[in-house]
């Protein structure tokens, strides 16, 4: 068999055992949070029945979904018609049943309506798992990424709201982030806007354009909007709102004078109003929370609050989001199903980690010690002092062959091994072990005992 | 929309919250001693180039592998003449350049040649991740499930083989397993026995004939051996051997004997001697070590040691297997590199765990404590409770709503939450709250202080 350059399909990566401890650090710290909070795992199958997905993220998210082919012979079934005039697209369900997973919320509804007699309602679950889209790959942008969620369904209470809030703040401040924003909308706000300009059918313009003002600027958006439709009266109305300034109570004393006469409008502020409370009961010193009219993401799908967190420490896109939603399951037949829920963007944590240099040093060590192998004789007695530091919980290694002593300090560098014990004729026959600490160079004598209390300490 | 009646493909699995709690229970256990041994955890992607896994598995394996549709216009670039005269197997390469991880080893491999320049050898990693499968589905037999494997690469040194035995032992009497055997062989002695009878080339014939001793007993071997091509007078020779009885030295000096004029075979048995002489010098109490020539595996795979792990608590096939083998990364093109590696059967494992009652009570457990909820002035006054609780690292929940006690209970107790605080107008004017112990049903009052202390002991 001649042997192939071996590669990894574009946009997918592997995961090094350093890069492996610093993710499983994220996920760790992400998912002690969600669990304080009284959140449970679950996990569904990499795979969906292909009718599951489709439909569910637009035209375009169609196409990006990666189908399996049918196994074994999957033209069988195919009628000769259609080979004839070959076309992809009608194709595509004659040889293909299955999809891999593109996010976490339609399996996730999919699993709620599967197992409806099961759940307990409210149900409170966080889910981390890789999915997949056939994307163009680029700087950042995978085919291949974990989503990290947590989402209640079955409960319309504002504080599932305020409580999230209060996990992003947990979590982001455990993972060491000093400054960030979680900036808080709700939909029924923007419907209002809409509705106060008398422009109701307008909202999804209109939100499209404002949620630009970080990137286009003031300018920027009112050539958009009139570019969309609204007026220069329109605009005079809207401009207010747009470059609101203040803290959340002066916006929110602003917005009620505003959204006077739209119902929809006071209910969203009042709705803002009971979550910053419920927060302040909860967490008087949280000061992270900006209230942003601006802020929309996928409006389409949000009905009530709407998230989205930034950090202030470096330039990056949001490092989360999310929001509440009515009749999530609706497309698998169970109606009424209110839900709010968020997400962490966990390669953005990971290159925010990095960039500010705050994984835990200890995050990239695995074993506590290495001993050193000379000969058979060193091999022989290292091997119960190997089993006591294991029995005491100290991850240890034994030089598995007697290698020159370079290659085997270079194979403890490597792996950021911060012991070295020293096993050769002058300490066998002093009982006395040698240790050195990595990185300080400094080389310590010590009996058995002195070693474990050294190492356990 | 139509509704569409929700499932999972077939072979593949969800996973709820308690059976999340139970896998991750095991999981955490094996990498935990896997640490401690000095392995590191490593993931490679779930896709990989086709032909990356094409070709290593058997043609039969090539089937089972779930491949995956190009992106886009499949058909494009297929000639009409290959549509006019339809064949799965030749347009496969046309429209399929991706396929799912069908094992965690061929992976590996790809991954150690491909980033052996960042590696400091020996390599001891581990790795869990699903695999996925296109077989018939059966009890038991999933298209998705997890392998969990470490391999060391780059040491032939057999205290690999003696520390695996180790991690096998460690990690199943973590979980609580107090009966089980950890079969070794050496594909050595095989290779002696075959060689002895003066048939070396039927070695394969004969160690899938001696493999089924424990299925098909003596009887049934003996008519398999005399069907592939052997003589009565080598059955009589393999008999004794096939049937070595008593305990290891005592199965090692016969074999001794028969072996007397086979290299092979008796470098075979100074292997074996050297990794029980090792595994007892680390640890003298082991015992269920047990040296069983029949055992094969995936002989053709490994070169040397072989393991296999069953329990005697429970009939159930092997709950782990594995063995060394040289040149596994050849077929990528890195000549020469040796290794050896054991993998765990989670599932088998998790079956074996639940039929015997094993898993920890608290493993169920994530929330400890739910707050009722009467009415909003119970809820203001639960909100600093439900905080301090959870600043002091309790796992805490306030029932989102006031609905009915019975509701909320329901829900506790759903949840498996072993406490439940209630919080009323008297609990409230007096100050005392009312902790309800869920499993003895039992209920004390207790101060803002002491129920930190009953809830954190």
């Amino acid at each position: 068999m001649a042997s192939i350059k071996p590669s990894v399909p574009k946009g997918t990566r592997d995961f090094s055992p350093s890069e492996m401890v610093k993710r499983n650090y994220i996920f760790d710290t992400i998912k002690s949070v969600f669990k304080k909070f009284g959140y449970q795992e679950i996990q569904t199958p990499t795979m969906e029945n292909l009718d599951t997905l489709t439909g569910k993220y637009g035209d375009e998210g169609d196409k990006l979904i990666f189908k399996i082919l049918n196994s074994g012979d999957y033209l069988s079934k195919v009628k000769p018609e259609k080979l004839a005039a070959p076309d992809s697209q009608s194709l595509l369900g004659d040889i293909s049943e299955k999809a891999l997973r593109y996010d976490l919320t339609v399996p996730f509804a999919r699993y709620v309506v599967m197992h409806q007699h099961e759940i307990s309602f409210p149900f409170k679950r966080f889910q981390i798992q890789p999915v997949w889209r056939a994307d163009r790959p680029q700087k950042g942008r995978y085919r291949e990424f974990y989503q990290c969620d947590a989402d209640v369904v079955g409960s319309e209470s504002l504080l599932n709201e305020a409580e999230f809030i209060l996990i992003y703040n947990e979590a982001l401040s455990k993972l060491g982030l000093k400054d960030f924003t979680i900036k808080l909308n709700n939909r029924k706000i923007l419907s209002g806007i809409a509705e106060i300009i008398g422009k109701p059918d307008l909202i999804v313009d209109l939100t499209v354009a404002i949620d630009k003002l970080d990137k286009i600027g003031l300018e920027g958006v009112i050539k958009e909007l009139l570019d969309r439709g609204f007026s220069q009266d329109d605009i005079d109305k809207l401009k207010p709102v747009i470059l609101l300034e203040g803290n959340n109570d002066t916006k929110i004393a602003s917005l009620k004078q505003v959204l006077l006469s739209s119902e929809t409008g006071l209910k969203g502020i009042a709705e803002i109003e009971s979550i910053l409370s419920m927060v302040s009961s909860l967490s008087p010193d949280l000061t992270v929370v900006e209230l942003d009219v601006t802020l929309a993401r996928g409006l389409n799908y949000y009905t009530g609050a709407i998230f989205e967190v930034k950090t202030n420490e470096v330039a990056m896109g949001s490092i989360g989001g999310g929001g509440r939603y009515d009749d999530l399951t609706g497309m698998f037949g169970l109606k009424d199903l209110t839900g709010v829920g968020i997400s962490f963007g966990a390669d953005r944590i990971y290159d925010v980690l990095e960039e500010l240099n705050l994984f835990p040093q200890n995050a990239a060590e695995t074993t506590m010690v290495l001993i050193t192998n000379f000969d058979t004789d060193a091999e022989s007695y290292a091997l119960p002092i190997l089993t006591n530091l294991r029995n005491a919980g100290v991850a240890a290694e034994l030089y598995p062959s007697s290698a020159k002593l370079k290659k085997q300090m270079a194979y403890a560098d490597h792996k950021n091994i911060p012991f070295v014990l020293l096993v050769g004729t002058e300490e066998m026959q002093s009982g006395l072990l040698t240790l050195k600490n990595m990185k300080t160079g400094e080389q310590q004598k010590l009996t058995a005992e002195g070693l474990l209390d050294v190492l356990t300490s």
